[in-house]
């Protein structure tokens, strides 16, 4: 446990929340700012700060649970399907620092905006950046 | 491999695309419609239609080579930050019906709009919602 660290304090139970789901890997509760009804955040037990710095072994073994709350969520709520959602890092929108799965139910025309901005590569530009990813280790 | 399947053909060479990563569970793509430069898809090589259909065992193997293409792309695109999503569902937006998880590199301030609509749950709502998440099984 994280000192100072809201989930872990979810998990614990000091900090009260509504959970849904838990197992000896992680702990399930519905986000207080739902995207859609029935958003879920899926919580390992074991803190680390976000996806990058976490064991890929802690990772893999977490997985099982995260596709035990999606089925869940779905059956729930009914819903069509639903989005799977980690933001690592400020600037892709992380404000906790506790890892986190979000599980976004969805139903048909449900009107959610999950915006998906596609845009298009210029010339060069996606071999470039291709190549530099291969080369990253 | 899954006959007319997008990307088992992609994964079996038959049509191009760029490459950025691959070992014996994936192989990693770049979107051609990117939400932010550098955004890559890792396709597990085993095809299943999506994330519910996909054995939880499997999730999990395939979760340190998502790790590692993660790091790979923060680190070839300079980036801050990354979101990982999977759409389960045409409901959430999935497209290709094969397995894939999002890579999309953030930088501060880079203007991608990943549309996040919170909203706030009406008084009882939220534990109603939670008592039917418990009783899914």
């Amino acid at each position: 446990m994280a000192r100072d660290c809201l989930f872990c304090k979810i998990i614990d139970g000091s900090i009260p929340s509504e959970k849904v789901y838990e197992d000896d890997k992680v702990v399930a509760i519905l986000d207080i700012n739902p995207v859609a009804p029935g958003h879920t955040l899926v919580l390992p037990r074991e803190h680390t700060d976000d996806f990058i710095s976490t064991p890929p072994a802690l990772l893999a073994e977490v997985m099982p649970s995260v596709h035990a709350v999606a089925a869940r969520v779905m059956k729930g709520v009914k819903a069509d399907g639903f989005a799977v959602v980690v933001f690592n890092g400020r600037a892709a929108g992380q404000e906790v620092f506790h890892l986190h799965v979000h599980i976004i139910p969805r139903k048909e025309g449900d009107g959610v905006r999950l915006g998906w901005p596609k845009t298009h590569y210029a010339d060069g530009e996606m071999a470039e950046l291709a190549e530099k990813i291969r080369a990253a280790k």
